[in-house]
């Protein structure tokens, strides 16, 4: 170990210079030496793909640019390429470019991996070299490399994570009486939200991220176009202060969790608000952060919490997996650590045979014979009911929340579509599974 | 990947088949094939030395054993030796003689890392073999990983830690109301406490697990030798009660942070009871985890919890680690992972100079001009008060309890001496750190 002039140069090409790509460059330049003598490499930025030559500042003005892709993925001065662009396209492409052209590629992108990640790493092990992606879910938290290593040794049982860092400060912003508008334009202002503030809203940031824990803690082959997900865009603050006077916070809940179905092993996975209660492992996760609890037969519950984007948590996350490449390139390795984990796939249920408890808030008119009737809906869908709660109102619509027991997605929308239809309702029916605490 | 019969075997012998050795034996058991997927090895338990011909169960009772080291040590179907003997002799000497025969060395062994670590790695390194001890600090949680991998591109600035489960678990029980021997034995029951309680109440467990981490994380040579540390002997349900009182819990805190003192950076870490506020990132762990919070200038903080112990989680850990050996080995590289991080070491500050607020409780008595001699104590010392409550009392001794601004370890211990010397004190005067929350 140790720097000298003889140490060994990785020579990194970056696509996208924007905000994780500024980290990467800012981090690699202040830690230059601890890092060359932690991995016994130099790291060096040879140079970076941008779409445009606006100005830069700071450790990302000092990175020269190129327009042209093959600069970076077919350069013989490039030995790792870092794909920093977000979205589908043209990132895969680039990738798999990158990748033929027998160049390890480290990652933050979690829509291309949750889509293609099967087929980016089939390609890769055919090229014998590597992707790393410890940036694409929740950056400042060592989720991937403690799924993948960590609990290597060990059975997963459930994976619950809250990954996205919008909704999260949104969420939080909404209890506290914000107006949706003003709660979204404030996580865009810090830095919080997607470019496209629809992937964090709608739920599909978030689902994709679970796709690839899922797949790395269940070897289940989840997918995002099959996944049951919903985001935030239909919460009220209404919603969240009946939550509130339950004891419930709302959050956008990623879970996953082995369920035996039938006789046979499945994954039961997710992704929606739901109410954690005061006694649910992520309760108090503090609104700027993201957090993951695994349970496994062996460690038991274990936790993980920290910031889930950013530019400094997320580049430091991608410059820990380059110093990985680093020690693979030196030794001449590949292939160390597995996509999946194994090969028996534990494959994902469909939507609406997941199961869960759900809160149910309604609006009924006041005259007799109407809750016998939602009691009944409910009765015909053969959900049971473990909590009613009719509050005193002087107008004509009642405000009214039901519990349920545990019963399956399908089961729910069922009996939501017919809530819907009948004559005694107004307003709109919403129910909201009751994350389980344990 | 995948398992077939072609695989390569990684025949392990183990130094010791009590707890940690019984879920080593029973994960690689029930775990065969996942582990030979992910990991590309077979991995086999050839033997075991233990003292006795003594009657196991489960797994373990399956596994081969042997009285003469030698059948591990420098056998030759020995690849792995997995020490999990504990103390200092023999095992330091064990591994050594392994480390001599080439072999790699898997450890949980805190003891032995912490006052020898250097010395073994460096004999490691001669030997070009490698040691991995993921087990030794907080069994189920991966926090050595976390600090030499994820966090291996950031500066750490502070470490903070819930390290001991026995303590943790035993100040539980006394908040609760429980006397102290009930405490302890209920931990000796649940399988917390070491086998010689001591280590765990007098805080060298704990302390043992701060030299390992602040090496890790900050390259600092810390030893228990010199490291400021207490337990919780000394400590009564009045002291508890008190800090209830002022809305704080007790709990052995280990910490260790960078500090600048007279221009230059140094490590300031110690390991004693201390108060902890509710905003404290560490306040509302459970009972039965441990946890470490982590300040680094790029992640920010993160938080790692779960379970500090126990057969199956450090056998968990110990298993993730003899998957990495197995990779190494196949792939015919050593030394991927450094001890420390780097060559610029940071020093301890001598355990006088480390610095805390504090919460004091004295018994003083009831009569004229006593408050103003204690505060007199402390205003020579150079030490500036916070706050201080004295209550109305029946009785002719009072308690009085004070918090101070931050000042040093030896300033307050001059304090202390000062007012044990003082006529107008009866009872003992103690003083605990007060855990800053940020």
């Amino acid at each position: 170990m140790g720097q000298n002039t003889a140490d060994p140069v990785l020579r990194i090409g970056l696509l996208g210079l924007g905000t994780v790509g500024s980290g990467v460059a800012e981090i690699l330049q202040h830690n230059a030496q601890m890092i060359a003598e932690r991995c016994g490499s130099r790291l060096q930025v040879v140079r970076a793909l941008v779409r445009s030559g606006r100005r830069r500042r700071g450790a990302a003005a000092r990175v020269a640019t190129c327009t042209d892709p093959r600069q970076i993925l077919e350069a013989e001065d490039i030995d790792v390429v870092v794909e920093l662009m977000g979205g589908q396209t043209p990132a895969r492409r680039y990738m798999q470019r990158a990748l033929r052209a027998k160049k390890p590629v480290v990652t933050a992108n979690k829509a291309v991996l949750a889509l293609h990640g099967s087929e980016l790493f089939a390609l890769a092990q055919r090229c014998c070299v590597d992707i790393y992606f410890e940036g694409s879910v929740a950056g400042g938290i060592p989720i991937i490399r403690t799924l993948r290593e960590a609990l290597g040794a060990d059975r997963t049982v459930a994976v619950r994570g809250l990954l996205n860092g919008t909704t999260q400060y949104m969420l939080g912003q909404l209890e506290a009486g914000e107006t949706y508008a003003d709660a979204l334009a404030a996580a865009q202002r810090l830095g919080f939200a997607e470019r496209d503030p629809r992937l964090d809203v709608s739920g599909r940031d978030a689902a994709d991220k679970l796709c690839i824990l899922g797949r790395l803690a269940f070897n289940s082959p989840l997918s995002p176009k099959l996944l049951s997900f919903s985001g935030i865009e239909a919460l009220t603050p209404q919603h969240l202060a009946q939550a509130h006077c339950h004891g419930y916070r709302v959050r956008l809940l990623a879970q996953a969790h082995r369920r035996t179905v039938a006789g046979a092993a499945a994954l039961d996975a997710w992704v929606h608000p739901a109410l954690l209660g005061p006694q649910h492992p992520l309760y108090a996760v503090p609104a700027a952060h993201n957090a993951v609890a695994v349970r496994s037969l062996a460690h038991g519950d274990t936790q993980y919490q920290g910031a889930g984007a950013g530019s400094l948590p997320t580049g430091a996350a991608v410059v820990a997996d380059l110093m990985d490449v680093a020690r693979n390139l030196r030794a001449g390795v590949w292939g160390r650590l597995p996509f999946g984990n194994g090969r028996r796939a534990l494959p994902p249920l469909p939507a609406h045979s997941c199961a869960s408890a759900f809160f149910v808030s309604l609006q009924v008119q006041q005259r007799p014979g109407v809750l016998a009737h939602v009691a009944n809906v409910f009765a015909e869908a053969g959900i049971s009911l473990a909590t009613v709660t009719q509050n005193v109102c002087a107008t004509s619509l009642v405000p009214l929340t039901l519990t349920t027991h545990p019963t399956t997605f399908g089961a729910m929308q069922r009996a939501l579509l017919q809530l819907r239809r009948a004559p005694v309702r107004r307003g709109t029916a919403q129910a909201l599974p009751i994350a389980a605490d344990s």
